[in-house]
């Protein structure tokens, strides 16, 4: 078995003041951290599509990375990358890994023949799994890429689009089914629009809808235990797509009745309008809280730049979400990163993973302290604290009435109860517990 | 009774070749297009707001524009705007206003002083309207301007400030029912959060959809007939607005089985990434198709411009919108604009209602021709035509199975049936239609 | 020679009530507006890169429509886009072509392969031009796309790169002279960063004024008589591009002594927040008005588009500062527009370019009439008459000090002479004349 | 002398690990850092027009702050604002301050008036900055507020708004002079346009370079020391403000041949789609760094937020680019930041101006760590390091030609020197130095 990466080490943790770029500085994956290991809490996860296919293509040049793993053949290029996948996951500590099906295999000449490319692939992958105990965070299948989805998949007006698709999802969520994967998504990356003008949206939803609920039952009929997902973005490849973010979403899911939570993505929610942790809030709130797809994006760039994260403010809130929706149970930290164009080396690869990781584990600790701190917890939970008792108690408990509560303003006057909500202060404790 | 407009004549059609700024060029209130008089079809309303009220103030500067109608006194002031504003209807032939209560008349010491002033006014307003004929599209509570709500109204914090909301609700939907309002909206102008830090949020949302219930049973058990509206808009004044855009409260609304209808501002839509017709379009594909906030917004800008409406691309799309969904039942098209800061006399009231007018008569002239035309609908019904038999059918009938779909695309081996979505050709069809 | 498009007709003009799809309806070459035949006023041209190279590709999914025109050899496919380039052209009657130099012809294993597969190109271009009098509006080296650019070109860290840049576009600009081309264009997709952590802003924009100042020494030595022009763009592919927009490259031209003029796109302007027509404006006004690409960009997205432009307020008001600016003296209308993914057929490419011509007729037609009605260049010339005589006439002039303004304003007490600035009422012109 | 913060102590440096929430954690201002103390390398500054006089109000609601310091009439108003400030400097330790004329002073019934009033407080602020040491970092005058300066100043096309302009700003740099103001700095917010419908921006820029040339000529000549300043902004209150940024600022400056500096404010540049650090960056590499308006806003919003700086990042890359110019010299980080409106306690003021001094005391000890880190430095002079030898050293010393770059190229092949921009590892010194 060819090592790869011969250059790299396994990554270990050396702490904050070691100068081997190749350690962790701040992830020490079995410390403890609020009554977890550290790898438990993030349950980081590897994306076969950035990390082993891209290769730094953009919409205005080629590949600048080598990713070809010495070989030109499709299929022995998918083994290649089975090896390659699990050196990575092996030498960074990476315990989970998500693909699309065809990150994994090449289509062949029709569907039977790349679902038997599929299963090669499949086959060496679980053998790698038992051999490693490496994870499936989330399989999916990728109806975007190809020409026969240019219209949507579960959206196409063309309803032989709509079969292949609902075939394609078949398979995907029976290899997931078969490698015990702990979750499945479905990210529409043409579920929309181009334009207006040439689209019926009542029928798309509904068609998705029933792509989505023949997905699921199928899936939960032949066992899969996993959470099925679904990953909002706005926009990109297409003007508009239906699912724009969690609180939309969700409202789709509540109108089908569809059992599904959510893979959010950090640079999807800022493409949305929404910082980072207001989309893990609402879907905390809501209770469809699931999995992350772990990226930054620019905020100054209008499209999905996939970087790795490095922002430790994004990743503490963050983790403070997790950490209040009670921990990942089957979802993780899945990094749907990928290093830069002129980042050409392989070797950025493990930079890159190194301080993503690193910054979610400093994520992690930030939040831990936060919440061990208590400041802001505690002024939250006095600022709503006229509900507990009062005019506030019957207004939650239902039992108010308008005319009461009339009767209260008239008496009142006017409100004169109302006290700063204290935003410059709350950011100095979370600049202090950052660097204090 | 004053004049207060005295150099400007009732507002006639005189046509496209009028060069008279006074006239319209393309209103014409009475002809006949689509089976419905113009006047029936747009239903404009004026905006007490920004006509009667907003003087050219912004963040960086003082009002450029003399409201003061001859007085200081404020509630002289209340009533020279009703005398103002019917002025304004009738010169201009729009049949319809919409107000806040606070646009109306001034707050007082207390809320029953300020009820008071209220009934003063409403007294004048009823008078009018009777004399008139001039009716009342919608009205509204100002909940957001005062201090006592600069952490929300059904969302604060505080629940002295939610009971003062809720008696301020009552008191408006009591005015609406006796004027006889053909609507009534809640747009939450500080419903949402400055940082998610002092948030939070399942408590707020619960909270804000406990005051609308209690508002709508309230209203309808005094006898109010309109229909009761949300309005969306993503931010601003607040970080964040839990209205963000159509799919979020559509999705808020049947959480919390909420009987209600949206009005949909174009710039507000715009804030949240989407353009005016795709608010339209998801209000109506849903079934929520309510009311209309007519402007247009900057596309370069970040904030609420509020502009008077003057693209024909815009207001023909929007009115597209309007005649598929059958028409304005209750709703109208409300003037939500203001006049440029710069545009500082008081008749450029009328020279932006004038054109305001005659853009969205173009876009219902536009729209009527497109839909006669009919070669972009047609489009549409045949780009989905595979769901009306075979395979489709069942898709759509909910009677194929994902085994059963599986076997076809095998069978199939690819999709071979896309044709292009035309996009290009569909955008020429629209300019033939407008320019030709 | 084969004919590519064999159910595409000549392209003519059969005006505004023709229901053929292959017909011009505004369009018409020959007919004579503002003095010059409209064919002369637009200069219209084809992309090489969008119509014979793109084929529906984008960072979510592979190509669409076919463009391998029947081979698989790269040279012979150089040779068939320009057979099928030409055939285009005279199809639609656009006079005018744009390529990069890798547009045309393969890169080979070396420098020099790769100027010897020009060569061979170049000589197949040279006579089809002869044959038809179709003429190069301008050519440009593509120095973005390869790798060896992925830090930049005359903006690389690496003087490798630099230097291969220098010879990539003395050839471009040697082959640009052989053609007769009206003009050079430099882009620089890849001049800027992707981050300032690793980047000499000094040397990195000292260097790159050094390449254009070489390469304009260079073209003039051998007889190049067309223009040299930056084209601005912000961002994409990198973070930041220092050629940001108009003003931004002005500045920079101006401080290195640069005599070269803009190539302005209408998505680049706007992705840098401004209008197509600011962008314009600013040119005109600074006195580097040069030429256009032809396009318009989504307002809700962040990337470039570049959509066929439709909409003829956008084109009205380009095709006005155009007029202003006396009109094109060797710039042009380059279509740097392309189908979208789902217009998947060859034909689109036609209806694609009927559209954008049909579009920019309407717009200068427009712009004519807007001209020639003559009340909002009037009402401009009003606004500003007081700088023609008196104190504002001192102002202009450079005669009046401080000290003597300051005794006029003592005098003024205020300023009491502000009249409004009418933007809905010069709006309601703009729709009269468009729409009357 | 009334206290108007009784409830405030002086805020000293008490270290990271104080709960003290009136305490410096960070900022230590007698501490040596990089060879000066922290407070001679911050030079901090309260802005009169936020601190004393914004109460809240925002488009959509009034005030909610009381800050009329306990009077009611404008001139005791003023008198009782310079006391709180002092008052405000006094505690906090900012040793400068900065003012719009109209800040210090309300307008009189005429210009005579006006000055008047501003020579009553001036008075009292020169004794009261005799008094205490404190300083004026820069004054301005504000031609932006009053309905006189609906469409412009400098640019307005009225003659006597001019005359009114030059005025305004000859008194204050007379007040500046006065009060040895190290600059004096002009923002144009009203000098651009609503709509080039009725714009000639022609006259407009060079008239706006009239006004600055003879302001500048006559500070001199009254012996004005300080720096002279324009601060970008791209928009806002305007469609479009002719100083849109650091580099269109720049290049106005040179085409008009004015010797000015920036004063560059954080959120102004990310409304033209630029970083904090990029803004700051051209001004250092073009050699037009001055001075620093230090705030933060937010990057989902589309408005000037001012938010006062709390983000550690922003900070840190900030103070690098400061130290790089070698420290302030006249200019200073002045924070034109208000605390959010729901911050309703005079208190506040207090928290947010010790959350952004610890901010950016931060910010100054990270990037004083990065330099001596040494890391990040060192790469980017290895980076360009092929400039400093052979071909490169031509190329830089002007000294290589095109046909020689040629050749070199072609005995090349293609360029095989690229090396990685280690973006990520970079990003991963950065968290490791501000978290290690």
């Amino acid at each position: 078995m060819a090592e790869f990466f011969p250059n790299i080490p396994r990554i270990k943790y050396e702490g904050p003041q070691s100068d081997n770029p190749l350690a962790f500085k701040f992830y020490n994956p079995e410390e403890e951290i609020a009554g977890r290991k550290m790898k438990d809490h993030l349950r980081f996860s590897m994306a076969w599509w950035h990390t082993l296919c891209a290769n730094g293509t953009d919409m205005f040049g080629v590949g600048t990375v080598d990713k070809s793993f010495n070989t030109s053949d499709p299929m022995d290029l998918a083994k290649a990358k089975v090896e390659a996948g699990f050196e990575i996951m092996d030498k960074t500590g990476i315990e989970f890994f998500a693909f699309h099906d065809r990150d994994i295999a090449p289509e062949g000449e029709n569907l039977a023949e790349t679902n038997r490319n599929l299963d090669v692939i499949v086959d060496l992958i679980e053998a790698k799994m038992k051999e490693t105990g490496k994870k499936l965070l989330w399989d999916t299948a990728n109806m975007f890429g190809n020409p026969r989805y240019m219209h949507g998949a579960g959206t196409s007006p063309n309803a032989d689009a709509f079969a292949y698709a609902a075939a394609q999802a078949k398979k995907a969520i029976e290899i997931g089914t078969r490698l015990g994967a702990e979750g499945y998504t479905f990210w529409g990356g043409r579920e929309g629009y181009d334009t207006l003008l040439n689209t019926n949206m009542g029928l798309e939803l509904d068609n998705m809808a029933r792509l989505l609920r023949m997905e699921i039952e199928y899936g939960r009929s032949i066992g899969f235990k996993g959470n099925f997902y679904v990953e909002p973005k706005p926009k990109e490849p297409t003007k508009h797509q239906y699912d724009f973010d969690s609180a939309t979403v969700i409202g789709f899911l509540r109108k089908y009745g569809l059992d599904m939570k959510l893979n959010i993505e950090a640079n999807h929610g800022t493409l949305a309008g929404h910082t980072f942790q207001h989309e893990l809030r609402v879907a905390r709130t809501e209770g469809y809280f699931g999995s992350v797809d772990a990226n930054i994006g620019d905020m100054l760039l209008g499209w999905d730049t996939d970087e790795f994260p490095y922002n430790v403010y994004d990743t503490t809130l963050a983790m403070y979400e997790v950490l209040k929706a009670g921990g990942f149970e089957k979802g993780g930290l899945n990094f749907d990163s990928k290093t830069r164009r002129p980042s050409c080396g392989l070797d950025d690869i493990f930079h890159a993973h190194i301080m993503g990781m690193d910054s979610f584990a400093l994520g992690l600790r930030m939040a831990d302290k936060l919440i061990k701190d208590g400041r802001i917890d505690k002024f939250v939970e006095e600022r709503y604290s006229s509900y507990n008792s009062g005019i506030g108690k019957k207004i939650v408990d239902g039992t108010a009435t308008v005319q009461e509560l009339e009767e209260y303003a008239l008496a009142m006057g006017d409100v004169k109860t109302n006290t700063s909500g204290r935003q410059e202060y709350l950011e100095a404790v979370m600049n202090q517990v950052m660097f204090g």
